[in-house]
């Protein structure tokens, strides 16, 4: 068995991960940290598990924590800036570790520093980290110390523009990506009030504005080869959870579409979690791990649309971060995770 | 013209109040105050209201605010407990007032201080003031100087109780009551984020543990000259606005429906915003001023059940201090409500 | 391995019971059968199952639907008046059936026919149908050949009442039920339109109309072996899935409420999927099989308030059937539930 | 008095003109016609209406309808292909007509026939028919007969992007829209179902598939004198009403944004419907006819991104309607709409 550790669990990343290693074959939740609900049960804070566990939440700084004979692997669900420092500690120890913030995601330290607007402790750590996209990196993925776990944002979009990227001449992207309201966290902001989110729609964060942009930049570059320009469209729709995005990508010369077809096919069809569908919506991959993905007839022959689709809290986040610790651990990626 | 005053308006009633005047024939807005926002225009911090208002929110210690020369009314839409200090001063000044929060709602000063955890700074002030439900109060409502505005769910339950408790031997009420989470405020807290309301159903401070329920016992009794028992069960359900309460009257012997049916329309005929329909929802007094109101068969004779529904933030708030307004200032008790 | 059969398998309980059974580890899906559907793919229909299960649907007169070598149990899904045709004719096969349908709930068939406007096929199997609330009937559950599976108002109001009704002295009993929409299935109607749910509230067949009324008074006799009177107020609240019902207990004498708690406690201290809690609410019922229950102080030492939550598709419909399957083949009673 | 007649008004549009005309004080509802509901009040139908106006609904073949002594302007509400036998009737009358239909909005009658597969009857009039916005075509609105009122995504992209189009080089758009389901219509369908829209997003009819497409581009080209190409992506999110498009504008060569905002204000700033803002969203435009307009920085200076927003049911319906109406007969462009 694979015995995890969840630091920073009492946050929605941290509830899904709990969610998901109870119904794993081959992993087994060994501690599950929390500043402000050390000593409480899981249950008490997430009652849904009432009967379902009796975990107790402990404190970060419990010397169980970082010990090699009590824990396998890591997920750290720490906000970024933060995360480095315990990922560096784990590091240190010899203890694997998955991280869910953004801290090891960009490994041009300068930009992360740029992006983040704080320095990085530890940027020799970066050369080392793995960006945890399994469909571009798994071989990385299947050796590495650090996995950076994507944004859910990141993650929608790469996967939708990566076979393009790499199979056909590109000249830029836009992605108009639309998610639920659970990719801000569970802390209560005006912003995320229910009579702020429902029955609306607004962008935020526009053009480059997002630091997930220049993660979608980079991590396409590592994974392609290619390098493009993105204008990146962040929205939220009022949706739990569930997130989807219109990539509009110019190509340089025009293309038939069977042809772009043919390319997505190739690329994806040994992929687990990734279906080629006609069918696209938030519905077919809300509360499961798959990205969806369309390529449309943009009616235009040097644009494709293509449509990609995630549930922003699985193959977002906590879905994927175990698929990462599966590949990691050489047990089946789809554990857990059907 | 009725110049009114606004104060505190920075919150969701005060938002209301101000597209409410924005259409009434017979009043103006002479001044919003709110803390925060002293300076801003109105349309700033509500967009909606851009290029329909050039209002700007001043400081509520403006000496524009209790000055009789500039003002004929000012609504208080201050939080409980620190409404009272203002309710005071407006009061020494002559100016007349509708006060939106509970601070003289309830007679009986001991109750008021239990409830409210706070000494009554003008105990002698609350005989004075008068509970602002047109239905139950409407002469008195026309010569004061206070007006207690009800809260939103008294005001949906007295409507569907007074009639039978008047008119029939009521042994005790139920009130199963359903608002939308507006009625909390534009505070963010845990309970109002959209991940917390939507597709949930929860009942809070049930029994007699919520602060309407001596409010609607108090408030009948005056009202109808009965003493009554009250469950009271509070319950968000994931929408922005609106209200819809079921009311379990037991009598103390059997009454034909039809009889029933003939006590409320002739208590109701002739009230302008109260309708009695078969056809009963919230969506139906959304947006608008009335309450609707059906007398369903319960199956049982000796209890009544009655569904009473408004929105929580125009008759159970704002458009019923209108309507007050109105009845103060002897005009149609209709105009900006329709 | 137990081979599980689904019958007109492409409404909503349908999907959850494929749902759940691709996660149980002591059962697999023989077939599903479709009128509509026959010959197209389980993914086709529900997209969310592509990559999942390349199952296809069958027409229920295929002669694999009703033969012992290829099926142990079969799931009914079928509209009332429909199912007792089918299940029926299983009967007579000797394979087990669990009825999603109304059609072997109500035992009196007189009231059967009353309530269904249909006259029943088969009044002699009405009384070797057992009601399918393990809670109440799981011994006879485990050997029953027909198993009609409860409501879902049914489920969460009994689940609610019947620790009361059997152990204190009850006078009568209100439920005020609140129901997402998914109860109502997959058949466009007005009523079902986002246009008509969304934002909005409104009771439906109050009192005694709703056909889940007789079917619990009947239920809580035949499991406490006491008669009560019951008003029941089933809602629309706008939600897609999970109900809660505030369930009011008039008592004969006045009861202590830890006296009330203990009877509840001992009630259901070893039942799998019932939870007491202190912290009701649809959200920590909603995706599993769980109901919770919460016994409150209503103010009122003669009025029991009793909330009882659950997810109406789950426990209140495919997950209980699942339950009632385990139960009647001796397998761990949580399989594929949790 | 404007004497307004409302043909096909049991719908959403036609609910929405009477609220509007009811608050108009220059017009007045002379009749309501509905195949369904004629003799019915519309209370009956809508009961929001109840106590607020006792018209009833009338058959379109009632003498009344085309009666130059009892109308001044009819505005009608009918599907696409049904709306034009009725519009030429009223014309061949010399009765004004706004048709909130696409019956008359395309000019090119071999493109109308192609999108809408029916052959048109009143080609001659295509060309009396003037497009109905009226930034774009308020002198020719002033006096026209017949007032094609534009397709709700047709409002919103246009607004958005014909101050580009008209001032800056362009060499195609891509109009990204995300809609509320209202503008699906009353008639319930699969996917206008509660459970099919909440939680969702879906992209449909995209690139050039929908009817909106080449009404777009043909209005573009009519108001600017350019022809643009669009990509044109319609989607669903979960709302009632309210809709926002994020719009791409591809620029033959950079363009400094300061520059396009100036060009945006210039053109609209005479505007009263058009507000050029800091703050987009949905909610500041829901139940009013304004459409917001924000000019992003895309982060690329060869690539505007607009974004627009209206709420469909009335910029893009039946305010606009009202809009065109004021402007036909000389009376405030505003009455009725603010």
């Amino acid at each position: 068995m694979i015995r995890a550790g969840i630091i920073g669990g009492s946050g929605l990343t941290g509830r899904e991960l709990i969610k998901i290693l109870l119904r794993h074959s081959q992993a087994t939740v060994s501690y599950v940290t929390s500043r402000q609900y050390a000593g409480k049960s899981v249950a008490e804070v997430f009652p849904e598990f009432a009967s379902v566990t009796d975990t107790e939440f402990i404190d970060a700084a419990d010397k169980r924590v970082l010990d090699k004979s009590v824990v396998d692997v890591i997920f750290v669900c720490l906000p970024h800036t933060e995360a480095m420092h315990f990922v560096g500690k784990a590091y240190q120890k010899g203890i694997r570790v998955v991280d869910l913030s953004a801290d090891f995601r960009i490994k041009d330290v300068k930009l992360y520093e740029k992006v983040y607007k704080e320095k990085h402790k530890y940027p020799e750590l970066l050369k080392r980290a793995v960006y945890g996209l399994p469909e571009l990196f798994r071989t990385e993925i299947s050796r590495a110390c650090i996995v950076a776990n994507p944004g859910c944002y990141a993650t929608c979009t790469i996967l939708g523009a990566a076979p393009a990227l790499a199979g056909l001449q590109v000249e830029s992207i836009i992605s108009d990506a639309k998610s639920g309201i659970s990719g801000a966290g569970i802390k209560p902001t005006p912003s995320s009030m229910y009579i702020s989110v429902n029955e609306n729609e607004t962008p935020y964060n526009v053009g480059k504005k997002h630091r997930h942009q220049p993660e979608i930049v980079e991590a396409l570059y590592r994974g392609t080869g290619k390098r493009t320009d993105l204008i990146f469209t962040p929205q939220l729709v009022p949706m739990d959870r569930g997130m989807l995005a219109t990539i509009y990508i110019r190509l340089k010369k025009a293309v038939d579409l069977e042809k772009v077809k043919k390319v997505y096919r190739e690329r994806y069809t040994a992929e687990p979690f990734v279906r080629l569908t006609e069918n696209i919506s938030v519905h077919n991959v809300q509360n499961n791990n798959f990205c969806d993905i369309k390529v449309e007839d943009s009616g235009d022959k040097k644009t494709l649309l293509v449509v990609s689709a995630i549930d922003n809290l699985l193959k977002g986040a906590s879905g994927q971060a175990v698929q990462n610790m599966n590949i990691m651990f050489g047990v089946d990626e789809k554990d857990g995770l059907l």
